[in-house]
């Protein structure tokens, strides 16, 4: 079951069950002299974690990172500085509330990984989802933390723009609303709506998928190379590589289809500050697979979760007609948590293209 | 401008330019003793090949393909046998019209790569397009005549879904139509509604962007491996390293996004044969990273060709505003020819997941 | 400082410095289903433990390896069956002697990595030789014991054939003397000699050089690619990758190069079991960069540590000529510890071919 | 039979058997604005080139290069400029004289990659050694000769430092005379003892191995990464990767593990210019698997040639024993023509390093 590794030059390899003592990742690559602290790093853990509002998993983790290796500590051991050697991090497993899962290890819950896991290597860690429970995000997302780090004044933020059939107005959009609702929602009319839906869906122990975006600002031009290692898809790449991710657009994305070739090109003038100047972003920041400097936009879909309380038909390991109804703690909307860990893998992915471009070390050229 | 390769086992490298002498590709990991004809590889080629109908470029090029490496010769010379070693193949550029190019050479053309490209590199190959020409996916279609040979009994087809806002009715798809018309398109309603509209469009010198699909039948189950090298992830990524792709999709795509956790997941039952059944493939038959032995179904979409005849606002490398109007011989749409090359990009992604599976020479357990 | 993993199927990325709270390794694309005890690994780790002997480091290092990930427990918790996922191996650093480092952090050690290091980073962990530490292996013997697991019934034994200038006599050779004596000695008439050699080094505070021979018994045939990974490739790097080796040589090795064709060749003739019989060895088990099934042999030179307690020049990081001398506990001859690194790294090598050729979770075909 | 591919950023992909119409290969990620003349590369190709001597194979191939992609000429089609596209290279087969392979074909020849290749692979291009053919080693000087541009200033020569158990005098080594005999010999006084040498096993249809040494001057301190990318490792990695090598070594080498700690540590002083000065090169120019401005000093060592006239016992794919006697055009020391192959593996190993240190273009930070 290889390939827990994705970068080029900025390596991030993730371990860890759900129900195992721990889970963390080892990031390889990171350039030296980057200073950081823990709070830097919780922060984002922080918006990922379960248990933060009753539209997501009640499950609870404080999902503290510890880094094991790769820096150096200050004399008073608040901050952080990468030496360029392999940085560990670690999280404890903290809420592995015992359960029988008997049944679970036995039948096929429709819409998990579990039927294509036994298929494949004939045995599979069943408690809590094991390795494809979404806790193997807490790593990326501090890995994530790590990657934005190393591209000077970038800023990458996710947003929730859709949630079921509720679309937000995009004219309402604003980031500063973003970190004061429980859904990552840009626009504040909708917050409501969403409120009201999400609490029907989970009162019915149902599910519901999501649309997030992610923006990239201040991302060098040049970034990203022609042909196999396009910008666009190392993101695509990355942000399909989520569990329950079934689609991933960039600039107009699917969009793009009814567009003619006049309204979807970014025409160019010269600004009154001597610098090029696009008059649109279509292309959402990228054009032939290398960074414009203009801001990146990607979205993903998520799929409604596929723990629900409804029974619905399956088999099972012997071969037996069964049905199943999963129990558990589990996100009506796992779209929401989905936006901060959206957010790490663009780091992620521009991190690994600016190393590419200026080398190991990511000084400036 | 490194990675001009994908692949981790199965492994393909292209090379060439539009008006270089030649371009082609090297086909590396493809196992040993499977046997195929010219014929066979050219047959694809003649479906991604330019000046076939009026919607298409009318630069004529007859693409034949010559294999370098890799291969024996039955006695007759008919039939190729791979030997495990790597396989060469080149096809060379014919119709080089000459012209003058000094203008685009300065120009950037709005939604072209041009821009980007000087910013990285400092020189650009100019002449039609360079490396980031359409000419490069040819080499993906031989590439994907041989990836197909290498799971026994797969079928990867694909299909025109949409172009600009007129969709087909999915109820008339029929895949024979497929090959009936100009358009790669399964409704033979359909097929009259594009050739009026694309008409209109090519003669106002204008471009469209489409929506195509990509299905893979007969694909075992067990390939791929979760997490970071899901076989969806690979399939977006080579989708989306296909030029003016903008979106890529599985299964539900998007539309998971409005579905409840009921609606989407693909119940199971076992069927008469003492098979395991499912009762509706919501998953694009990837759970979990793994294919599941259902149809694996990829959509992607294709922006308007940004080569239009009517001027649109640009800068040249000098930094004056110009304005640019794209001459020459360009697809009104790019998107029908881009079928054959998704469906290249698929087989590719599926060789190598086999690969990974059963290992170097494919043999199966 | 990217690359701190290694292997294409079976990849094990190490991480940790020598005086940080923990090292270890990530081992992914290990097969499902392989069952071991820890008293397993542990037996390994502990041949290569500090300690043991006066003629290695005196640092006292329990080296425990803790497994966090990618494994089902037996009820009774003894035995563990790895599931595919990846393995995460930690090990506490627990002899953290302090000390004043300040006079190395800025000193540079001849013949260490300190120099190169600062060259490069112009920052380093400069505690107990943080990351270029000979405590890194300790990871790797632990991904190596995993790694025999791999392939079924392969033995794979290394044992110093010279210290200095006293070589073995190859034809005392003998297997269960190398587990009697702190040397890692197959000729026991040579042991009494070795004693007393190291013991006027050691007590004068100097250091020596090794060579140490890997054997591997039963690997099957067929591993290896041509070309570029070459399986005699892909064990000299990794040989090479160790701390401190400067060469590294299969079958005839440098010897070789006094060889005629004639002697070189090995001849073979069927057996009277009627499977193909090899005369002799003299290509180590490996020709045209593929396994022929005899015996792999690979031998590696370690030089002879720096740290010594005689005074060197040097400069120091502000460009002024110092003297250096290397306090602390030291290896009077690190080849000895490396006997165990070189089978971690050989059976690594192994079992990444093994997964090559048979796919996945290595499968016989 | 994957992997015909090495490098990370400057990365080269060979094909190609001996009997087809050609061999070749594409090297990617060379930086843009290299400019080169075909000639520069023809002048390695023909150091390389069979026939040259009555010492190495009359095979006769002109080993013309042909570059189909990457550059763009200049006006007056002298000098190509690279683009940072990828660079084809092709080298047609001109006398691939036809013979009666049946009995090779069926045969093992001992010492040959013959029984290896049908174990693995079941089948197997016969024909002149297919691609385990020494001529595979061509489309690697071709990538060499670019590789030598990426990094400024670079000397990288080889030179025969052993033949049999002739070995030179070390006091005696003139670079100059390296060009001036047909064994790349830096002493002169050794040229006529290898003649006679030489000669004798010509005639009796022998063959005989040898020692090469590679220099490279001006290499740039910094290259490398510690652990698993050292650059040492690389370079013997790719050094064992040439058909025939059995042995690698760095600096001191296996000597090193006769010297004690004294002896092998490199003192350093601050030089009269400012800079520091090593004032010994035991190391090879590499600390730590980092280049530290030095020479690097590798040798390798190559067997000698399985083509002999004399008779050798083997088997047939029937299983039955023979006795094989191997006619044709054959090297009586290969290593003669390994030299100029040595230097382009050491060149594409710097230009790799290089490449990861100072990003994609490889511009100074």
């Amino acid at each position: 079951m290889s390939h827990n590794t994705f970068g080029h030059l900025f390596r991030v390899t993730t371990w860890g069950e759900s129900h195992g003592p721990a889970l963390g990742c080892v990031v390889d690559g990171c350039p030296p002299g980057i200073r950081f602290t823990l709070d830097e790093i919780q922060a984002y853990m922080d918006k990922r974690k379960p248990g933060q509002s009753r539209f997501v998993t009640q499950r609870r983790e404080d999902d503290i990172v510890k880094v094991l290796s790769g820096v150096m500590l200050s004399e008073d051991e608040t901050v952080m500085t990468t030496t360029g050697t392999p940085i560990s991090m670690l999280i404890e497993n903290t809420d592995q509330r015992s359960k029988d899962y008997g049944e679970i290890a036995r039948r096929y819950r429709p819409g998990h990984a579990d039927y294509a896991y036994d298929l494949k290597y004939g045995i599979r860690d069943y408690r809590g989802g094991g390795r494809s429970s979404a806790r193997e995000t807490a790593a990326r997302v501090a890995a994530g933390a790590l990657a934005r780090k190393v591209i000077p004044g970038v800023t990458i933020r996710a947003a929730l723009v859709q949630i079921g059939k509720h679309k937000i107005n995009r004219g309402n959009w604003d980031w500063a609303q973003v970190e004061q609702n429980p859904f990552f929602c840009p626009d504040a009319a909708m917050v409501p709506v969403w409120e009201d839906y999400l609490d029907g869906i989970r009162k019915a122990g149902s599910s519901i998928g999501a649309v997030i975006e992610v923006v990239a600002e201040n991302v060098p031009a040049g970034l990203g190379a022609p042909i196999y290692a396009k910008l666009d898809q190392d993101i695509a790449s990355l942000l399909m590589s989520i569990n329950a991710v079934k689609g991933v657009e960039v600039g107009e994305g699917f969009a793009a289809a009814e567009l003619s070739g006049e309204e979807n090109a970014d025409e160019m003038r010269m600004g009154n500050d001597g610098q090029p100047l696009f008059l649109s972003n279509h292309a959402g920041g990228i054009l032939g697979g290398i960074s414009t400097g203009q801001p990146i936009t990607a979205r993903f879909a998520v799929k409604p979760t596929s723990s629900i309380l409804t029974e619905r038909q399956s088999i099972d390991a012997d071969g037996n007609n069964v049905d199943v109804r999963t129990k558990g703690r589990h996100d009506p909307c796992v779209g929401i948590r989905a936006a901060p860990i959206g957010e790490a893998m663009v780091a992620c992915a521009l991190a690994d293209h600016f190393l590419r471009d200026r080398g190991q070390t990511g000084k400036a050229r």
